[in-house]
């Protein structure tokens, strides 16, 4: 069998739970290309995967995403086991292809063949990014990696999708990259179950961390529901990566014992399918886009002769 | 007429129209609410605008956005225009309001009956905030607002969308905020006409523009086509302001006489057309999911025992 061009669904899965890389490779490949073979490869994972932890990692760019996963993976490879990382762009839809730029810094473990390393894009995927990422992260948990650890750049809406497909979401902060404000602003503190301040040596440092714990406090919880810890780290120099791999498993084992694990794994599964059902619908909507119909409506739309809504209205009537 | 809670659209944008600010403000509320009404205010504004100005202006949080367009409002209320800011919040999709917290900063212009100033989110807009954000621009046109300048927080797939849906889309960087091959990750090299260098007067600002400029060297474009300038600026001293404005002004001739204004405006309006299209197909989703068929079918999901594209095939059937 060639690999590479493969779409011989049970080989590659096969040979993907043996921990053959290129396999997995391939798989992601058809799983972000939104290839037509994905239904049948997610039948064929399924009923092997569902156990692994998710971990999402997130934050604006420059707060040290990929130094702290780098260190992240290594932890998790001292305490002996496989670690997946999908390193995800949601915010490039133009380009085609996830920047390798800051790749490079994860050249440690590049070696390591208990460490498997992707970055992904989300072009031309049937549900976009929010139906690719959890796929992709079966293929991994199939080829034996427990975590998964899901890398996302930026803040927006994409990230927020993300963060809700992971079992435990670690959101990145440094000082002097806006305040405790900023960060409400862009909606992490509803999704962050555990805070990093990286480059905690820096000046500001402390106020950026007495500003997200004031923040918590402020937040209303249930009696035993998780108050998001908040973890100081020096990620270029290793240090703190302990105490966050430590609160990464106290959250886990929250999850277990509270029976918040299977209710937001299902809650993810609803996500997931509804981005499917949608991407299949917007699908077909963009067929139609092609056609004269919607560049017709937009023109009128454009000379102020209709309104997007009359528009819509007749752009639906047309789908049906 | 009670304008607060008044549904009356003719009354409400006869009133806008004659620059009354409560009219305003309740026909932004209407769009930002998806109110029913909203069809109706989109086909009475329609005749009535899509001439002013649409300025995009975005970038990471803490860069020093509300700043700058505070400082842009001053230079256009020079001129004697009026001016209409709408501070768009697309990353909190739980709070369900926009944060003011920096709003503040724009109190220089809350008496200036010339200058409307509003901050909105995207809570449960049909077609979500692509939709909402050029409605609401047209109902700042139609009070008489020209230019009308769009700011949003983040970057991501939901600033590039209302990047798209400006004129000119002004994107501010920092030194420090991270390298230029962080910008690329974050897509905004694809969609900026003008780059700010803000906080020009900081450490790194020069290689922060030397990058910039270097990455706008290596994009290909065709002989005539814009090619993005970049403005240094230090916004809390108004300085680089009036090159900015100069800027804003030179992109708004070359779309003009490039003809690049009309297809820009009809590529907009097709996007909104299917925004709205799209909100409407995933409100009747949304109405599935409230049902038993949707959580039932996760469950088996999350459990191992289906596979969520064979769920979302079952989804699409009841659908229909």
């Amino acid at each position: 069998m060639t690999i590479r061009r493969s779409r011989d669904v049970p080989a590659l899965v096969g040979a993907a739970r043996e921990g053959d890389a290129r396999a997995v490779a391939r798989l992601i490949s058809l799983v972000e290309d939104g290839d037509e073979a994905l239904p049948r490869i997610a039948a064929a994972l399924a009923p092997h995967t569902g156990e692994a932890a998710v971990i999402g990692l997130t934050g604006s760019p420059g707060v040290g995403k990929s130094t702290t996963t780098n260190e992240l993976v290594r932890a998790f490879r001292k305490a002996g086991r496989r670690v997946g990382v999908l390193a995800v762009d949601p915010s490039s839809p133009f380009t085609g292809g996830a920047i390798l730029g800051d790749r490079v810094r994860m050249q440690d473990h590049a070696t390591d063949p208990g460490v498997y390393i992707r970055s992904m894009s989300s072009r031309g995927h049937l549900g976009g990014l929010s139906a690719a990422t959890p796929q992709a992260a079966r293929v991994l948990e199939g080829a034996g990696c427990d975590p998964v650890v899901v890398e996302t750049v930026g803040v927006g809406q994409a990230e927020v999708e993300i963060a809700g497909l992971a079992d435990t979401t670690v959101v990145l902060l440094a000082p002097g990259m806006g305040d405790a404000i900023q960060a409400a602003k862009a909606g992490v503190l509803e999704i962050a179950d555990i805070f990093v301040v990286n480059k905690a040596d820096r000046d500001g440092a402390d106020t950026t961390y007495r500003d997200i714990q004031g923040m918590i406090g402020l937040g209303e919880r249930a009696p035993g529901q998780w108050r998001p810890r908040v973890v100081r780290c020096v990620a270029s120099r290793g240090e703190g990566i302990d105490e966050l791999v430590e609160a990464i498993e106290a959250h886990r084992a929250y999850l277990t014992d509270s029976g918040e694990l299977t209710a937001r794994r299902t809650r993810r599964a609803e996500a997931e399918i509804g981005a499917i059902a949608l991407g299949a619908l917007r699908a077909r909507m963009q067929d139609l886009r092609s056609g004269t119909t919607l560049s017709t409506l937009a023109e009128e739309v454009a000379a102020g002769r209709s309104d997007p809504y009359a528009a819509a209205e007749a752009l639906l009537a047309e789908l049906r």
